[in-house]
């Protein structure tokens, strides 16, 4: 009988991201559940009662949760390509670095790009720190898994994707600039384009789009003003703007007066309007029907 | 060549307690360095430079660092002793309640014990959801493990013993009482019962301490005021405090009228003060020599 594996996930979730790189570097086969994180599905609930997040695996009707044990389950389940080292101690060092980067540096750099004004010079310096181990440990490597994605480099996917998002959407300085960081940004430019990895964001493939209203068309620019305080639709639109790629030619946020979380307002200028990527560009309209809490304005 | 292997721990660490389980169930030899954490040793700030935690492993001059990675470690490096499941699936089972304890529980009932006044109510409720989820995976199991001790009894020895700790030291309401969690009360008597763990609690063996003042012999009552508002050293003279069982009659807690950290008043009065457990009366001396920032009056 064949294995069935199900996921259900989110596109914006860089824990469910993991499972989906680690499930094709295998070559198994699954079947793919989005999940709207504002409205979770009853299959969602059943499965992980306890905390009500994806990523959750289903292999032959046997729920398996957390990202990182999903991980390990994979790599003691399917041979085939090896995500763990086999020798105990650099299994060891693989695991240590895969915790420090979700319990260490995830919340500084978020803080750093997040948390409070006055908080910000204190994280950013604090995440600096942290991201120079992260560059030592990388070495003269390729992958933190040496010549191959390994462990440490699924776990880091956020580092390497969100790092970016996060400090456009917070406006902060770039802590991970190529000058303090050259092997780390080498190393994101490697994986973010590693075939494993590249499918998996949206492609800037241009195409002519029909469900795009034909009104806007010929026009120079598109404005979004996208009030929601709500954290994480901020970031799902972030991510999904930055997808637009070299089309847009402005992103702009506006902070609010005090210390809470900035409000975003982004201006998008298209360059090439007659060719503009309407697939992604699709994704901006996609937000507010992912996430009808947000008030996303479109003024054109 | 024998294997050499060295544990960095603290008495009163939970975590550095999981590998001495852990090593004693593999029937491990290791050499123990008992870390003073307000005055780390430099091998200490050498092996883990970046947490300066313990516990830390060293194994033929390899270092491991966290303890779930370091129980991972042991388990595939020492066979012997199976201390996770073999089983893929039970595996992953294994370490899903493991991050729950550690990533969940612990905060939770920590914070229901320690955290601000007037969060307790709903941190208590919260702790007492969460131990539910502990109490019925254990079902009818004697230990988490099964038959035997297994990894989430390791990790869990938290629970087993330190909650009463919490509870007892912070003066809340006994959230984890045997009419509640009779599963997880049977458990965490036999856990730490064990002939693994029994031995790494100080014993109440009777026996005459020539350390001990003979000025205070015969008196009846002992009273130290503990006016540290440092959680840690409250936490190791309250566990300390613990192990004087049967000889103990009364304990007091003094909060502060503000929302902070409570001071501890505690009274000991001795029932038998010709036979008391002097050796573990010492504990309470050692306090003082351990944490020389905390002020321990001994008022006689």
């Amino acid at each position: 009988m064949a294995d069935e594996v199900l996921l259900f996930g989110a596109w914006a979730s860089t824990f469910s991201r993991r499972i989906e790189i680690a499930l094709k570097l295998k070559g198994v086969e699954y079947k793919y559940f989005q999940e709207d994180l504002y409205n979770k599905s009853p299959s969602l609930l059943k499965y992980n009662p306890i905390h009500k997040k994806v990523p959750v695996l289903v292999h032959n009707g046997k729920c398996i949760l957390e990202s990182q044990v999903i991980l390990e389950y994979i790599d003691e389940t399917w041979k085939g390509y090896p995500i763990f080292p086999r020798d105990p101690y650099e299994k060891a060092i693989a695991r240590f670095w895969s915790k420090f980067i979700d319990e260490k540096c995830l919340p500084v750099v978020f803080n750093a790009c997040w948390g409070e004004k006055k908080e910000h010079q204190k994280a950013e310096k604090e995440a600096t720190e942290l991201l120079k181990y992260l560059e030592n440990e990388l070495g003269e490597k390729k992958y933190f898994g040496g010549e191959a994605i390994g462990y440490v480099d699924i776990v880091a996917n956020l580092v390497a994707f969100w790092v970016g998002v996060f400090e456009e959407a917070s406006g902060t300085t770039e802590f991970m600039t190529r000058e303090k960081f050259p092997r780390l940004r080498n190393w994101a430019d490697e994986f973010v384009n590693s075939s494993a990895v590249k499918r998996k964001y949206p492609s800037s493939q241009r195409q002519t789009n029909p469900l795009f209203p034909k009104s806007i068309l010929g026009r120079r620019c598109l404005q979004i003003e996208h009030f929601t305080q709500n954290m994480h639709s901020q970031l799902v639109t972030i991510c999904l703007l930055k997808n637009l790629g070299s089309c847009v030619s402005e992103i702009h946020y506006k902070r609010t007066n005090d210390d809470s979380v900035p409000i975003i307002m982004v201006r998008i200028c298209f360059r090439f309007l007659t060719s503009f990527p309407c697939c992604n560009l699709s994704f901006v309209f996609l937000i507010s029907i992912m996430n009808p809490r947000c008030l996303l304005s479109l003024m054109i």
